[in-house]
């Protein structure tokens, strides 16, 4: 098909304003979700939060289920691009865990929505899940770690690591706490404690800044 | 007032049997709850699971809401028999948390109702919390832990105990999952291998059968 350089400038302002309008409507039901029991949930509520009308919502979603599934995907895209980009450097799987629990804990606790989100909607992101269960296995095979399963290992790193969430979205926690969980994970995970005070001694990479702040 | 000893004997069994309803309502909706999403139930799921008259269920609760409370303490009263119960010939805390942990782990695997519904419900037993960060701190100031806070320790042991119940609901576990989570946990409080090797050696003392099941 022929289509002038002008048509293919006007789809292109056509997507960009439709990306925009999309991320408004998750920023706004990220907000939504971490502050709502999300079961009592109606499509009024992201209307009124996104302030678009009724029409523009389901012109990209049909009911709190998918808005639910977007936000998940989209924050769990948003984890990838602040912590898996920083892992990416990082070939040692220890080093990866390390790095990678020490980075989710920060995250959490500098963006309480997505904190919140993830700690509430019991959200598991696909990618996270086989990067960490990856990383468990390599650093066993390299006997840096001992556990019997990896089943066992990753269930103590979640469990804990959401339980931390829950709390720092209830209340304030000390300066120290994010770390510490971290410290109490690898410990558990068998790494001992000079391994330990050596790779924690390490300055985090500075993370992006979530895209959905700019949109 | 006065009453005859008939009276009183009347009385009794009333009583006996109004516990006894109430009971086998508690046991369906332990069931209900333990399989389907409590947000989606309405007071026709209980009636029906229970087998008793839209009336007799009014006798007893107004709503959903008043069910799960009742459940959540019903379950914990029944947790805190047969565990508790164990725990009060303990005065050691790092005995009392080595055992607890490893029977909280055994009562999830021999009752999955239980532990479906503590999972999915997330029903936080308030008296298990003081127990359990009683001994945390006890274990502590004894040396025989380390951790620097009694928050991150509690968050570690809930969280992991917690993502175990979830895989143990969902999946069939290797036999040796539960005692090595309680290995893992115990590891992440600064318990050292050979203190966790000896104490682990010791048998599980029999825990009484939920009550539950008689009635």
């Amino acid at each position: 098909m022929h289509s002038s350089p002008n048509q293919g400038h006007r789809t292109r302002t056509g997507q960009e304003r439709r990306a925009r309008t999309q991320a408004r409507i998750l920023a706004a039901a990220v907000r939504v979700f971490a502050t709502r029991d999300p079961h009592a949930l109606v499509i009024e509520d992201f209307i009124r939060a996104a302030g678009i009308s009724r029409g523009t919502f389901y012109n990209y979603f049909r009911s709190v289920d998918e808005v639910f599934e977007a936000a998940s995907r989209w924050l769990e895209d948003d984890l990838i691009v602040s912590i898996e980009a920083e892992l990416a450097a990082l070939s040692d799987p220890v080093d990866r865990l390390v790095t990678g629990i020490r980075l989710w804990m920060k995250k959490a606790e500098s963006d309480r929505e997505w904190c919140a989100f993830v700690a509430g909607s019991g959200a598991r992101g696909e990618k996270v899940e086989q990067s960490l269960t990856g990383d468990l296995h390599g650093s066993r095979d390299a006997g840096a770690l001992e556990f019997p399963s990896v089943a066992v290992a990753r269930d103590l790193v979640v469990g804990t690591l959401r339980e931390a969430m829950v709390r720092m979205t209830r209340e304030r926690v000390e300066p120290g706490y994010p770390e510490e969980v971290a410290r109490l994970v690898l410990r558990g995970l068998g790494l001992d404690a000079r391994e330990i005070a050596a790779r924690m001694a390490r300055p985090l990479p500075a993370m992006r800044r979530p895209s959905r702040t700019v949109s």
